[in-house]
């Protein structure tokens, strides 16, 4: 596929963001330690918004001749690109929303590599350090604003949902944004797009300016899932565990829309730290939402969860059909319920530092043929450890469909194999069916899905 | 039918307009010469957004027991509402859209009615005094804004459209807003919300802070047209001649859409001004575009101007159908040679002071049985002037069908007559028969539409 | 003396005034009816900035060959300035400070001379009609601050004092200033400038940015007062009494510093209003301060005042010497007690609606011969006829020392003749004299102070 | 002495500093590594601000009971001051600007003191790593400002100076001020303070709200020039090598006024860097100015420069004398000169990284009984390192003066002594009794200074 691109020298309005010396040479440095590369690959995804593609490696093969160089200025630093999609321009101006993402993409790659050394005796397995680290990376884009109330509601769901599905989520976000909350999301198109659009009209017709679509992202996934451009704070984290906490801190509340894998990743990754026994108390608005057509949708990953994790698990969060008014009001009480807790606590409004999240949620996993192999999906195990290693399967399929190194591993090896308890094992295996069956698992493609894992029999 | 409704007290947020005692003094007055019942019957009108009807008259009737008082207040004033629509409110609270439409309204009935005995000498008959007038009006709504660069581009088209043809408007719009351009309309529903609701995303895309959505409407009309909330600038001018004039003096650019006899109206009004010899060479964007499905419609338009007024009136206009891109093209680069034109002139970017506007466009026309009976409809006349008199032929019917008083009279004695020279009055039978078909008159509601006009035969 | 001049072409910058072509034609006119006269008096005053005259004929005649033009731009409107004084620019840059008052100027002569039409039935001899027309000039000059805590101290005293008097205004106004109290003053030097930049100061060190240099004048004195730069809000009333009732209605507090004949005129008028008996309870903070060297000073107007007034004016302010933390403590106190009451009474913080001034206080005095020897200077009166009386006395002292009409008439029939009962007319005659001989009647100058009036024995 | 102290709850308004909770433990932290006895001491030295001492030591015993604490916050946090000096609060409110850096202090502590570990690799004897260390702190302060032009303009001089000295100091400020130029000193009283009083007035007149008063120290000195309220940034730099490079790359000209030790160190220390043969051609626009009465003061100086350095280092500077308005034209051209050189060599405005500074400035020079003595003052070496040797005299001197270490130090071994070449010893001593004589080496106080050096005859 030939598509038209162009070049441009585009500057950082706004922010305006100013490296030192050190900091651009690591950006220039295309040897392996350096970060040239992550660096071409997450700007060549910004600028990829808007297209109908989730498969990263395809992305990167198609734009082999992009390249993005940075040229200091007097006033700043710009950043020449060579052969950018053509796509992210307006008559030959590159779109302010894409320009913004590309500094902010700069700025948090930067910050990440430097960081691990930052603060002193930091430890990759210490929870406390990690906790730390997610703080540092969201305080240093201004996620973190001290002084605003509880107001960020994200929403996660599809990337790749029916046109019906969307105008839904649109309409979810329009109340929500009536209601002065903001947004965050994985920041991808489908149900990560249509609540900030929503949102933005009904932010018009509050005359809120300063509303939040925040979009919190991985370089791994950045590529399948390109920034929408209504997406006005984009954060990319290091790896999906830091993104997940980001979520939970940052945020004040979740909806779920329908999704695929990755939706089902993130339900279990918040069900398992929520049912911890220290979270018991804590308030955290969680709802379940879709069109009448989503109810039987819904019915099923209530199913699963009640049979994975226990009842428990299930009052943690509300089913609301067809009606995007209940929803917002249900995350706007929420939202108070949050601010009334934290004052109480005197715990802060822009970083939720009472969760507790346990490492086996925070430490990296690793999706490759081993590991999922490996996997404990049994129910022999306190509940919050069978959603720890649910959500672990999830995210190697999640690998698996769209990331680079995912879809590698596949092509080379063939499926991950997924085992364990029948009990566990055959819900799982019934309902990736069904994602399959609802076109969930991948943007419809002139290829039918062809899966990334296989179901097999006996225990782990 | 029973509407549920509640009381408020609502303050000024951001514009904080402040009142003498005098003016308070005739906002209160209930008598003949007072401002009471006039501020009441649009403040009624304004929170009445979203609600699907055209009918002055049974917005009225509905709500006669709503009612407004001004409540002086330490830092300001507020206004009392009883009775007020519920729909204006979001989970109890008026949207601020709506508070800030009160206001203009407030503030704009205050200063037209002080207005005519501001300037010494001011006469109502005179044609620069009535341009001044304009100018003072639109300058005490901070419509008028030094140092911007031309950029407002005013859409007109139906307010009872498809759901296609809104679509299709929004994505104008959005493709507008993208260009930085603002959207200034009749600031009703239809034609008059989509562009504007596509530009917000567009502006969004854009991190475009200072978008505007300019609405100017009129007493008569704006019960039938309620303001949508994403107007961000409302003014009420007195009479639609004065409103006619505030929108080719104050806009840059004119899109037409798909409309009943409101937009036919409106051409008239804009290509007789334009085919006046001293505005030959002044540059003034108009484009008219639909959907595919529109083109015959504007086939349609274009052979009634062209019989109508001749071929050199359709070179005012360019025809693009199904192109939103293009259509925003032809406006940005219109934007910049009127820029161009402006700066070689010395005449202001925010009001066009030297667009020459013949007398017979701004006396104010009273649709009345008699005026209608007397419009002189053949072409043995100078085209601008024919397209004046087409103009008066359409208000009334626009009168008749929405308008408080144009109904009345109606439902009084019956259909207006409207007479003249076969080849000239029969392709106008044809069209509004045409816009009847296409459901262009009124919103579509229980009962057909019956025509508030009869085509009389014979000379007139 | 020559002086160095300029020729410049400035814009408005950040307010952006823009006038109608009705409006243009009127200041152009040089004609009687015309303002072309008054507006270049007026811009001439605002550039004489930082010189040291108080003669408005003087300064008229050095500057014969100024001239300013209007010249309308695409962007709004410029003013071309031909033969400015040279001191109101920097570098061949004129000073922000001096391009705002040339467009405040603007403003207020275009909007004074057509307000007295605005208002229908407007009676120049209706107290209510007076009022709201100083209203209406505030608000038009954006003076009127809805939804702000009261915060305006008026200082009133000399422009004629010595430095260490200076430096003691300057230390009051950085203690209101760091109290985050904003300043009015007459906008001339001296004691109408050591305040302003002393806040100036104060407000830094506490980061306040919109603190309030309001400077309130009229075309009679400007040209002997000109407005310091600090002033970052300067309005021009149409004459002193209209001054006055802006000063007492927008303010919320006085301080009066030592100073001649105009400062006289000024406690005269506000202890005659205060006493009305309406305003018997409404709260109104006034303080006379000085150093210790000025104790006497205010011992003989204290004096003064108890003898001609009685002792309950005197009730009216606190005497505070050389004190100006207490002295800043003192007004901020009364700007609680100020809000407190109005907000009891819903009467408006940025207006003082409730205060009751008699229409001796509002209609003009004309100070000529006739009127001059007319008042009625005895004690056989209400006590607030004595001030206002004594006022007049003062007003027409002004008039004669600094203002151009009123110099004119001295020079032609000599000083203005002042009769009464002894017992009133002797401790004024003395208080004068005091004037003279501490130099406050005007600014030092080569040839000594010659008296414009003469007291003259015998009952009025 | 006993001085009246208040308890006090601030909140950093504004900013709103917000910490991780690893860094809060840090900053708790009273153990040898920690950080809260430096945090303790800079913040109680913020508080002193306007109090006439420069005296560290005796400030730290005189408030041996203030204490400081964190206190986390739903909206960010808080710092708890027990026992605060009471001078720091306007009627029992701590004032602004000493909220705001008393967060600066926090700021920078915390960074300063993770930031070594920050950038991998990082070297303390590494030029170019200790440049990028100067730039993180400062950008982690905002003081490094893209898309600004080149504005600020370094004023150096005495803390103890005349009062004739200060007005002057504040009339240049002025000057610069109504130029748009932003005024960078050490941050304490006297020369530290004039400008930026000065120009706080000048900003006023030209209605720049964004006028930039930096303030650039350091903890060893903090306590003896606490920071003037007018300094709205704050910056604490490590050490004084550091404090001096922050001066020379972020600020765009520099101006001394006359001063003591502390102002000779930065002379000295300025001159080696221009004198650097690589900097030959690099705008720099430096200015010693002062009143007709310290023309004899700057004779001196130049001549020893000259003897010390060579001629050339005295074409490096101006000296102006009594005229502040070609002082700043000089510096207002200076700034052009900078920007045309930055822009041609695509250098950024914000930091001057082309400026090449030879290691001996950079690495830490600390003041103690044997560096002093072993330091190398002769001629016998190039330029630049005479320069660098001189510097560190200084800098020895300034410790003993009034640095709390350097204090110690002479209360225990008595004076320091310093040994050379007669040749250069010898004018330096004579200018250090003059400085002595001109009471410029501390504050004024009831004892007579006593020096806490002592000239030893001898090679070095």
């Amino acid at each position: 596929m030939t598509e038209s691109t162009m070049n441009a020298l585009v500057s950082p309005e706004g922010s305006l963001e100013i490296l030192s010396s050190h900091e651009v040479n690591r950006l220039k440095d295309k040897s392996e330690g350096g970060l040239y590369r992550l660096f071409r690959q997450c700007a060549l995804a910004v600028l990829n918004t808007g297209v109908e593609t989730d498969d990263c490696k395809e992305l990167m093969e198609t734009h082999a001749d992009f390249d993005v160089h940075l040229v200091p200025q007097p006033r700043g630093l710009k950043l020449e690109l060579v052969n950018a999609p053509a796509h992210a321009f307006v008559d030959g101006e590159m779109l302010r929303a894409n320009r913004e993402h590309l500094f902010s993409v700069l700025r948090d790659i930067v910050y990440s590599h430097s960081l691990p050394n930052f603060v002193e005796g930091f430890r990759k397995d210490n929870p406390e350090d990690l906790t730390n680290l997610v703080f540092h990376i969201l305080r240093n884009a201004r996620v973190l604003e001290a002084g605003r109330q509880p107001d960020i509601v994200v929403c996660w769901g599809g990337h790749s949902i029916s046109h019906n599905e969307y105008q839904y989520s649109k309409e979810v976000g329009h109340q929500l944004g009536l209601r002065g909350l903001s947004i965050c999301t994985g920041c991808g198109p489908g149900a990560m797009k249509g609540p900030m659009k929503g949102a933005t009209i009904g932010h018009a017709k509050q005359r809120i300016k300063n509303g939040r679509y925040i979009g919190i992202t991985e370089p791994g996934i950045i590529g399948a899932e390109a920034p929408n451009p209504i997406v006005n704070e984009l954060v990319i984290m290091p790896d999906i565990e830091k993104r997940l906490e980001a979520f939970v801190r940052a945020g004040h509340g979740v909806i779920v829309f329908p999704g695929g894998v990755g939706t089902a990743e993130e339900i279990l990754y918040l069900l398992g730290i929520l049912l911890h026994p220290d979270n018991a108390d804590l308030p955290f608005p969680v709802v379940f939402t879709g069109l009448q057509e989503n109810a039987e949708y819904f019915e099923m990953i209530d199913r699963f969860i009640r049979d994975a994790l226990g009842d428990k698990a299930a009052s943690k969060y509300d089913i609301i059909i067809d009606d995007p008014v209940r929803v917002a009001q249900t995350m706007s009480q929420g939202m108070k319920d949050v601010e009334t807790f934290r004052r109480a606590m005197q715990d802060a409004y822009y970083f939720n530092w009472m969760l507790k999240i346990d490492p086996v949620f925070q430490l990296p996993f690793e999706p490759d043929h081993d590991n999922m192999r490996a996997l404990e999906l049994h129910r022999d195990q306190p509940p919050h450890m069978v959603a720890a290693n649910l959500r672990k399967a999830f995210s190697g399929i999640v690998a698996g469909n769209v990331k680079e190194s995912g879809i590698r591993k596949i092509q080379e090896k063939g499926p991950f194999e997924i085992s364990g308890d029948p009990a566990l094992i055959e819900p799982l295996e019934e309902m990736l069916a069904q994602f399959i069956e609802q076109n969930r698992m991948k943007l419809p493609s002139s290829s039918a899905y062809k899966p990334c894992y296989r179901i097999v029999s006996g225990a782990a």
